[in-house]
């Protein structure tokens, strides 16, 4: 996605470790327009695959899965994260380890939102180690709904993510690729 | 808003302690066509007072935010909730203590994406006791930005959050008002 890349280049900013910095229009300031074309480029990417639900984690999947959910016309769940969860009732849960914030978190998706015909659409932010994704994969499978695929704003294609899922037999489709942050510099891969 | 009001009815449920759970539309599962209109709404209210940026926190604020910048163009910032903040650098800061959870979390917002001349719309899912909107206006103060007001998906009207805005100037929008939840009822105010 052209406007995505061009973005990135602008306002991204590269941090030791591999970290791409993209608070400007993603993670804490939101560009809500680029958003919602974000959104209808996933939803035309899947528009045959029969979605009936996107799950994210909150909170930086929120705006992308929800801008999704509106052009698919679908209602959308953002997994709860909790550092330590004592009442399970109702809830399907998952581990799911950060290792930008070095924190293992717990996800849960209520029950009573998961139908079992549901067809899932996946959307995060970031796809990197595929921890987040994976997570909600465990959940989709407690659940015995189906996983169409996930779409992804970011991808950082060196590291194991894509391949973690793939090997799941999930579809990734990610709408920006890099392929290196070496010295400082976003390198892009080709686009799916 | 007579579209989220009869949402409430039928699907909200009342629990001990006052808290109206609304997970099946807006904390947790998110009815996105909802959201826009919600979006909408608060647009349309503010549409004349100059608004450059609208301000929430996460998580459950982001939706209903991110619709109402969608409408009004303008960028939305959330502001990241931490249990413990070591890094002060370059972030305004406030503390907000939540009375469901019971638990103090210190909110920011990035200095960089603060402007002097910035007009802010402060949206958040509920307003009970008033402390999260009440943390984003002590950062404004420190930012020395401007608040336009305060949009508010669901107002307790019984709990003191709305004459603690008022109190400090801030015009204050509800979408739905409600006056009391006592034995599991959901009892509407007047709205706005």
């Amino acid at each position: 996605m052209e406007e995505l890349k061009t973005r990135i280049k602008e306002v991204g900013t590269v941090l030791p470790g591999n970290v791409l910095k993209v608070d400007a229009f993603l993670n804490h300031q939101i560009d809500a327009g680029l958003m919602q074309r974000i959104g209808q480029a996933f939803a035309a990417r899947f528009a045959d695959a029969g979605i009936t639900k996107v799950w994210t984690v909150e909170s930086s999947g929120i705006a992308p899965a929800v801008m999704t959910g509106l052009a698919l016309g679908v209602p959308v769940i953002f997994a709860r994260k909790h550092k330590s969860l004592t009442l399970n009732e109702g809830r399907y849960t998952a581990e799911v380890y950060s290792y930008t914030k070095q924190v293992a978190n717990k996800i849960t998706i209520a029950q009573k939102y998961v139908a079992p015909d549901d067809k899932v659409l996946i959307i995060d932010d970031f796809l990197a180690n595929g921890q987040a994704v994976s997570g909600l994969l465990a959940i989709a499978k407690q659940a015995g709904v189906t996983v169409a695929g996930a779409g992804i704003v970011i991808e950082k294609t060196f590291q194991p993510g894509r391949s973690a899922l793939e090997k799941q037999g999930i579809p990734v489709v990610s709408l920006a690729k890099i392929k290196s942050l070496a010295n400082g510099q976003v390198e892009f891969a080709e686009e799916d």
